[in-house]
């Protein structure tokens, strides 16, 4: 399919319900295909449930107990959900989701599929498998090589990330004790410092005592600290790498936060510092988390460098470590690189062919050639977190995971056997080889329904994100070009944190004049809570957005440069170390286009003013 | 509502669609209230998609090819989704679910809110904060001091059990290290032998060091296995206890196995020996695990022993354990227990309640004495999975847990602050101390429909899982009655495992005559593999069951039994050490009714007789 041929505002109900007819014409079909389907397994039995007693009481007390639930249900949703489909609003990661994925899910659940074993979802546990492939595919992976499959949640795929690096790491030592002669003049240093790749081939020749090779790893042996080594995480990290370290019996203490430059991005030079410290400690390191979007700033780390960087320690000191990207939110991204073929673009193809085909609009750069180079690079990463219910588009629950190289299935997996040994039909027993056990075939039903429709390329996903991702840069560059606005004779600056990396804009707004950066951190605040989701009416909110506070904890002194523009000295910034800042994440495929942006931008900025003009007295 | 008034058959679509205008009809209506609802969210804002867009090529390729989609997502759940809303499905732990609980789920997707903070979700936190404490009451735990929330799944929820009881076992020396004087004089031992109440109370005095204190605990530190002790689990296990085992770091060296009685049920006595070995050689016991529902059996373990055992461990030798019950498909069952006043009723008055309101039938005898008082002692154990989308029959995915002093929740929380603190809304950020991050709404507000409607005693859901309970013992009934069968002139016996603790039955066929137990192990696999769901056309099944396979590695000799009934010797027994059975899981509604399975079990009996026909030529 042509680029030109698919419009994306025909993926969604839109903002007025525009496609509302649509959607309820393709939904009552869905339900008829069910309710016939019914009636057609074994048409030779009768009823269950007679005319006649639909008419007693008892039966029709439980109907009209079922409408008033049902009632007060879609009432409450309608009094306080947060209007996602509105571009006014501009909060947390949502957004509209994809008529074909509601669709699709809603179809899914009549039928009740479960995933964790095959007999209980013969049409969706191949849907899974084949959204995995999709998913490893849009990464860079060798499909024949690789696998993934879908997560109730991003969490529980980073969890599962630490599983693998976790188990992984612990087999040399397993084999050590269980074929000495097959590591033999190994010492335990070299021992941790193995490649993923050289650990992986070593087990495939001790496949035949296997089980005792794992009862000698960390999952029969439980975790050992001495064998186990660091785990490096940006300190913008998000704290599901806490309840990670912590649920994986890791510990805290294990883990190493590097910090962040003022991109927000981990800082490469302070990540090779912490390698060379641990290693001159003699210290491995488990593995190094690079994230692709943080959940605060939409910032992507340098994953490009994260990897020259173990190629390098691998190469002059035979240091090596596991790699995990943690995708779920800037995943599905990596769709706008990718041409018809499949292909990576050339950083000059692709940004020409951005322009040209009016993704991205003329006057705006993007990607930087940083971003550009860590999306490349997640072709490396051992496992990525990709979440489809982010910039899938897709509702909850659905997250995932991706492997690069299936043989590291075994290392976590309930099977004594191989778990991709040809001829095994133990890879639809999904719930045996990932964290989960029951989990929604509709998930992936709907996920299978948003890749069927939607190309995982620059055609595809790639219009649809970039229409995001161009949004943001638009209101990047509204805030840029107002700088300050006039309240009650009042001028107030508005500065954002950074040029966005992705689809998220952090910004604030500071009185001319004012250095005090409690104050500061005060008028946002009390922004926020008048345009915040929570709190009734929801209907009145003239816009909603979020959140979040970049302290020095946190983020050392990234955020110090924010606080300068705004008028705060670095003293100021060092006495309080905290800055609180609005947080828009543009997902809305609505506002790539400027004349919609500079319309409700307008609106914004006068709803802004009408809450400070009620703060500022 | 009394009883008489409440008629299980309208909860559900029906084997035939019965209810399927009324389900069509209450959809409409919810996805109206939405598009309208999409409307009024300022009515002001002008529609984004145009009429004329709406009419571009570009714009109705994409509606094509949604619907064409669509199509075919229909068509393959046609094509193979197992048949659970017929009679004829006697298989896996799946059934219809409720009408009320479809709606729910599909009206709450229209929102798409996210349960892991508040503002992604004002109208279902709620709702699931609500469901949480109905499980509690259901449970017979103290509303004012548990605390409960929806998970993934079982697997998750029992992981968070194992999480729970990891870390507070390691609370009291992680008080030792930063406030010793608090815990002068004890030992080792004594410290890993202090009961829940005894840490939760030492840990409030520790409050104003909270994070120190977890940086001491495993939390902070990583497992230690000197300080760990053993997770004890009846041999029956459910996979998902390795699985949590492995992720938790305990390593599977630290779980011990307890034989199960010829019941299936968790053997008392082998456990009190058990832990009777490990205080002699002074190893601490982490906790204990006992099953409500094991998935393949459905037996019930004696909870209420367990309780005791503890309570003698604790007065005789001052040692005590965590206790964890995994009623992750028995949990919802205790409705039947309880009066309209969520009274725990006493056996006699239950039994005869049972009969007068034609719940469960005059001949039938259940539930033993011993089920009876496990189901009682639920309220003893520290934590409790509980799956909604098993016997509470919603959608996927819905599974629970729910912990008996919300004062655990600081053990693993991300908070340094108590979360449970007066005034703190940290409550309602459910993603920062669960161990799941983003989830579905959806999933809470279907729970949260089921239980609006069906009230969690007696009357109520009581009435429901009550039928699917005498459907298996009508089924386990017909069975005994019916001893043999003629196929082809050969004489066929049929015998079931043990009558049922709840609602699965175990059975096997075996020609009269045969000694050979791997001939009748194959009878079975085959009989299996013509009843499967697996394999199209799923249409033109007669019935569809699922298998087991009891094993002496998992169950020692508790399955001899049953093959000796069969006609197969002891010495044949020892040599196999398996027996293939066919596993029926009864949760249908409509299976209750003596005349609807009677009619069922003839056709049952004459398909399998024609299946037998070939497979013994």
């Amino acid at each position: 399919m042509k680029n030109d041929n698919f419009d994306i505002n025909a993926l969604f109900l839109g903002p007025k319900s525009e496609n509302g007819q649509f959607f309820k014409d393709a939904l009552i079909s869905c339900v008829d295909d069910h309710l016939f389907w019914r009636k057609d397994f074994h048409p030779e039995d009768e009823p269950i449930i007679s005319y006649q007693e639909k008419k007693c009481d008892s039966f029709q007390n439980v109907q009209d107990r079922t409408l008033s639930v049902l009632d007060r249900l879609s009432a409450l949703m309608r009094e306080t959900s947060a209007p996602w489909h509105s571009p006014r609003y501009l909060g947390h990661m949502n957004s509209e989701v994809l008529m074909a994925s509601i669709l699709g899910y809603v179809t899914a659940v009549f039928y009740n599929a479960n995933n964790c074993a095959y007999e209980g979802s013969p049409a969706t546990t191949p849907m899974e498998l084949e959204v995995g492939m999709d998913l490893c595919r849009l990464l860079g992976y060798d499909t024949s090589k690789s696998w993934g499959h879908i997560t109730c949640d991003g969490t529980i795929a980073n969890m599962e990330g630490l599983w693998y690096a976790r188990n992984i790491s612990s087999l040399p030592f397993a084999i050590q004790a269980v074929r000495p002669e097959l590591v033999a003049g190994k010492t335990d240093w070299e021992l941790a410092n193995m490649t993923v790749d050289q650990i992986l081939d070593l087990a495939q020749k001790v496949k035949d005592v296997w089980d005792d090779v794992r009862n000698n790893s960390v999952r029969g042996l439980g975790v050992q600290e001495s064998k186990l080594g660091k785990w490096i995480v940006p300190q913008s990290k998000h704290y599901s790498w806490v309840k990670a370290a912590d649920v994986l019996g890791i510990g805290l203490q294990n883990v190493v936060d590097v910090q962040v430059d003022n991109h927000f991005r981990m800082d490469i030079d302070v990540l090779e510092q912490t390698i060379n410290d641990l290693v001159e400690k003699q210290i491995p390191i488990l593995g190094v988390v690079a994230v692709i979007g943080t959940t605060e700033e939409g910032a992507i780390d340098y994953l490009d460098k994260v990897v020259a960087l173990r190629e390098k320690f691998q190469k002059e000191k035979g240091v090596s470590f596991y790699i995990h990207a943690d995708a779920a939110y800037g995943g599905y991204a990596r769709s706008i690189f990718l041409d018809e073929e499949n292909r990576f673009m050339e950083y000059d193809e692709l940004v020409n062919r951005l322009h040209a085909e009016g993704i991205i609009d003329n006057d705006i750069v993007w990607p930087p050639k940083d971003v550009y180079n860590a999306y490349k690079a997640l072709e490396k990463a051992d496992s990525i977190t990709i979440d489809p219910h982010k910039m899938g588009y897709v509702p909850y629950a659905a997250g995932g995971i991706v492997i690069k190289d299936k043989r590291m299935v075994d290392s976590i997996s309930f099977f004594a056997a191989y778990v991709f040994e040809a001829g095994t039909t133990s890879p639809m027993l999904l719930g045996s080889y990932i964290m989960e056990g029951s989990k929604a075939g509709a998930s992936a039903a709907s996920v299978w329904v948003a890749h069927q429709l939607i190309p995982l390329n620059i055609t595809g996903y790639g219009k649809l994100i970039g229409a995001s991702i161009n949004g943001a840069h638009l209101f990047y560059n509204m805030i840029a070009k107002t700088k300050t606005i006039e309240v009650n004779g009042i001028t107030v600056r508005l500065e954002a944190l950074v040029n966005p990396d992705f689809n998220m804009v952090d910004f604030a707004f500071n009185p001319e004049g004012n250095t005090d950066l409690n104050y500061m951190n005060e008028i946002n605040l009390k922004l926020w809570e008048q345009s915040s989701a929570t709190g009734v009416p929801i209907l009145k909110k003239d816009f909603v957005t979020s959140h979040t506070d970049l302290a020095y904890e946190d983020y050392k002194d990234a955020p110090e440069n924010l606080a300068l523009r705004l008028g705060v000295t670095s003293d100021e910034w060092n006495k309080v170390k905290s800055i609180r800042v609005l947080r828009a994440c543009i997902l809305s495929p609505y506002l790539g286009l400027p004349k919609v942006t500079e319309q409700y931008w307008d609106d914004f900025m006068e709803s802004m003013k009408k809450k400070l003009s009620c703060i500022l007295k």
